[in-house]
């Protein structure tokens, strides 16, 4: 059993809520069953208590170095928990069989993956870059690059990287100046040869001696591509070349970061002769040239979700500790029994700490179901029978997306820094396990795109693309929820009603924005969008859940007082948000930065 | 001049705001000037830049250590800084000159302050620990205690701490065990000696070398008192005697950190027979037995608005250094200039940088004005002419100050959060500054009483004592810039009209939570409380402050660029807490932790 997470919640959202035992019925998943699937999730715990959660600690006080040699030095702990994990084939879960992989539903194997994340988030990270990573060429890929690089990848013998971001181009990929040249040496099987040029900032896993190889995917311009982000192409380009000579990709250095401490972070040099003549390090084409964003969004989707889960199971961590100690740190009296007579009351029976753990479970459970969510609508886009049905899933997986990265970023952080606050002075000290928590979850909010962009991406893409199409899908499904509780009565339709008041308004304030004419005013405010939309999705999935929760077990009645809780104290909040939204505010236009 | 702190700023609340130049014409600040004012906080800019900013990253990077002959090991820079703070007389600025001290007003002492915070937290933190405990002294005392401890004090030759936590008991002192028995051998002047046996935990500055002897104020319990909080006594325990032996005064630990780090917090046994022969440290009772909290709660209020001026000048420090990151770093384009042909701007034009920007100068600058508002009403409660104006300076201070340690301490820590954002993963990296001063910062909400303990204090003592007088005397007040503001007209008139609102709000919901008759549902939501008046208090502030900031250069632009953006933004979010108030709600009560 894990300390950092709740197997029952993992079991109630899969069995009790999201219905994961129909996916067996599909071809895709015909081997499975609940069997195996808590086979899975067994698996996953053992190890994760056993090799990761024991070394996080020494993990964030030991920060990887660069040895005398030039190689990255790292505990040895990491590379043992990660081979354990390889082993038992949990990197390739969700692949193909025919890849070697256990053609796991993603919704169980992101169950998997959040149980590693929570008990040691730095070193999962090594394996889920590399799941993304070969995610991406086993769809783009050819068949001769898949065999060179993503079998390998899925065997844990080479990890794989994304390289985008460079020092003066982080959020904004149309400056990048990584240059591609082509070259004669390639195959039409390994693709086109280049040769690339450049440097990649904040490559996390850009270098370390885990594995054999790293499979670096690194966007550049190619020539003949058009200005910004339409001249970008996605290279493979390898650490060590199939005929095994070193590739031209140079550690420059380590990122000494707040947190998240495990994971190496690189500045790395592309062809700056390090390991080579100068002429560039060796870059195989994926796909075709000035395509590079196309296929790397397809992975940043995923990325993206998986910072999600990565924020979700540090909160959850800490929610987890947070609550043990609540539960035995005795202090002060109830209010109205304040005489030194009486004993110490264990601190969860202050309302303001029973306020700091309902708070904590309202968003780390509320996260989790948002991330198991989105899972199960990838499973469904997949494999529903009804191409109709995919259609929807994937419309209503764009519209999530960016609440599914930053939503838990935002308040699984927030969690982090209550269940400090819970331990008091104890949580300030490095003693305690919270204090790194909130440390490493403070990245969350900045990494793949940060918090503020993916305001943009909802505010300015995905609620009006196909005419409005993915906020109209997202009402509905919400509508169904809201018209089944309405017929639960009782509390579920005070929600109900409080619930769909506040949809209504979120599309009439999208509408509002949007009918000024002026992009730059509309998304002025596209963070509080982001953040009022937020709080409306997770309101949705607490009611949603609650639903399911109509026993009488403490579980049950825990579910319900967290509804009730995120009902009264969390959903109001967007109130303000919507109104400033309504108002087309422009302090933020019309403020001169030489005034501040 | 510091960078972390804007002097203009600080001239603008002293001179420009609050009439601190009519001090002077006081008997007690009439050797004072604006010429001696602008004096110290030149000097203070001067030392805080040159000796204390310079070792804030060392610090944080050498946590402090015992060495092998069991005594403290912190880097030399520290106690340079501190001597050179020391022999400027400014450890002394506020107190007497009779005591040998500049007399300055608290106000101008708290600026000064302020500087040194900005610039090393932790550093600073040793001579203003020692501050408080000399303020107390002063006050009761004995003259031979004051001529022993409190001169040297003031000389910088001894520091003080405050010991008031045991492990067993953080914020609940009714259950202290520290014991103290009554011996013979004290005097009338040095005070009745008693032999103090116990521990206690988290004592900042509980240990180290920088001084010859340390003053450690005990709160333990003495025969005869009552039970709980009654049986409190207060006690002077010092490392070495008046006669220059060991008091039986052991360190047995050192707190290991997340942030402010250099202010070494201590785990301390009094006469556990380290030092002794097991017969109890040796201890002088100050004034009366078991009045000891009374007198502690006197130098607690002034540690609290120092905890929310630590929190400010950590939060204004971020603000300063990620406004300079904000107009230098360039990244991505305006929404309505989207071409890569145009040059990338400086990621401050980006709206949502902006309102990161406003978001921060709203929080910093407020919380100084705030706590320099409060300095000006305790020079306002000693030095004022009028004892009626005297009596409403105390009775407003007593209000505010539990708003003053913590809507610092949440906002300034949000400050700072931001700061690392505006900086993308830059900040998260410890090569910058921002990542420390949240780290440093986290602190704050915990100490000098935990955020939640405020919320009891305003809401359970402050705002109802009197028959309510305190909270008659903030709407009068708050009243007075209304009314200013509403003849001012345009948009002060709108704001005031909004502040005025709220104000009527917070009344009626104060009158509403307590006509429940029940104090533990009244108090269930005193958090929410808390925050709510903070933010409305802080408002108010800031149209104060808009309303002498009426001029046309850049300065006054921006402080009114932020009273809008703190009446758009910040205001309307305590619509949601007041309407939680006001239902009364239940659900932490009804919340059983089996539940969870």
């Amino acid at each position: 059993m894990s300390e950092h997470m709740s197997r029952r919640d993992i079991d109630f959202l899969l069995y009790e809520w999201l219905d994961t035992l129909e996916l067996p019925s599909r071809d895709r998943f015909a081997e499975h069953s609940r069997e195996t699937f808590d086979g899975v999730l067994d698996l996953s715990e053992d190890i994760a208590t056993k090799l990761f959660a024991t070394h996080n600690k020494i993990s964030d006080r030991t920060d990887p170095e660069i040895g005398p040699d030039g190689k990255v030095v790292l505990i040895p702990e990491i590379g043992q928990a990660l081979s354990a994990f390889n082993d038992a084939g949990l990197i390739a879960a969700s692949f193909d069989e025919e890849l070697g992989g256990m053609q796991l539903p993603h919704t169980v194997a992101r169950a998997s993956t959040v149980i590693f994340q929570a008990a040691n988030a730095a070193t999962t990270s090594y394996a889920f870059l590399t799941v993304g990573n070969a995610n991406l060429l086993a769809k783009y890929g050819t068949p001769a690059q898949i065999d060179t690089w993503v079998r390998p990848m899925l065997e844990g013998r080479f990890y794989g990287t994304m390289c985008l971001s460079e020092p003066q181009a982080g959020s904004s990929l149309a400056d990048i100046t990584t240059k591609a040249t082509p070259v004669e040496g390639g195959s039409a099987e390994l693709g086109d040869a280049y040769r690339i040029h450049g440097t990649k900032m904040w490559i996390s896993g850009g270098d370390h001696e885990l594995t054999e190889n790293i499979v670096h995917l690194v966007l550049a311009k190619a020539p003949g591509g058009g200005p910004g982000v339409k001249g970008i192409s996605l290279f493979i380009v390898p650490k060590f070349l199939p005929d095994g000579t070193r590739n031209d990709v140079a550690l420059v250095g380590l990122n000494h970061k707040m947190g998240n401490r495990g994971t190496t972070n690189t500045l790395l040099n592309f062809g700056d002769g390090t390991f080579g003549d100068g002429d560039g390090a060796v870059g195989y084409l994926v796909g075709e040239a000035h395509r590079g964003l196309f296929y790397m969004f397809n992975m940043m989707n995923e990325a993206r979700i998986g910072v999600g889960f990565l924020a979700t199971a540090l909160g959850y961590a800490g929610f987890q500790k947070s609550l043990e100690y609540a539960k035995v740190r005795t202090q002060g009296r109830p209010v109205d029994a304040k005489s030194a007579d009486v004993a110490p009351v264990p601190i969860i029976e202050h309302a303001d700490v029973m306020r700091m753990m309902l708070a904590q479970k309202s968003y780390v459970e509320g996260a989790l179901a948002l991330g198991l969510y989105c899972a199960r609508l990838l499973d469904e886009e997949q494999t529903a029978a009804d191409p109709d049905a995919r259609d929807r899933a994937h419309l209503l997986l764009e519209v999530l997306t960016p609440i599914a990265k930053s939503w838990p970023s935002q308040w699984c952080l927030e969690a982090n820094s209550l269940a400090i606050q819970v331990h008091g002075g104890y949580g300030y000290t490095t003693e305690f396990d919270v204090e790194q928590f909130y440390r490493d979850n403070r990245l969350n909010p900045i990494h793949e795109g940060a918090h503020g962009i993916h305001g943009l991406d909802l505010l300015g893409r995905k609620v009006i693309m196909d005419g409005g199409k993915g906020l109209q899908l997202l009402g509905e499904t919400i509508g169904a929820t809201v018209a089944r509780a309405k017929a639960a009565g009782g509390e579920s339709a005070e929600y109900a009603d409080q619930l769909a008041a506040k949809v209504a308004r979120l599309g009439e304030v999208t509408a509002q924005v949007w009918a000024s004419g002026d992009p730059k005013l509309a998304l002025a405010n596209a963070t509080a969008y982001l953040e009022a939309a937020g709080h409306i999705v997770v309101a949705w999935l607490w009611l949603d859940q609650s639903l399911s929760a109509t026993g009488d077990d403490d579980f049950y009645r825990g579910k319900r007082a967290a509804t009730k809780y995120f009902f009264a104290y969390e959903l109001p909040k967007t109130t303000a948000q919507l109104d400033l939204l309504a108002s087309l505010d422009r302090t933020t236009l019309d403020t001169d930065p030489s005034w501040l």
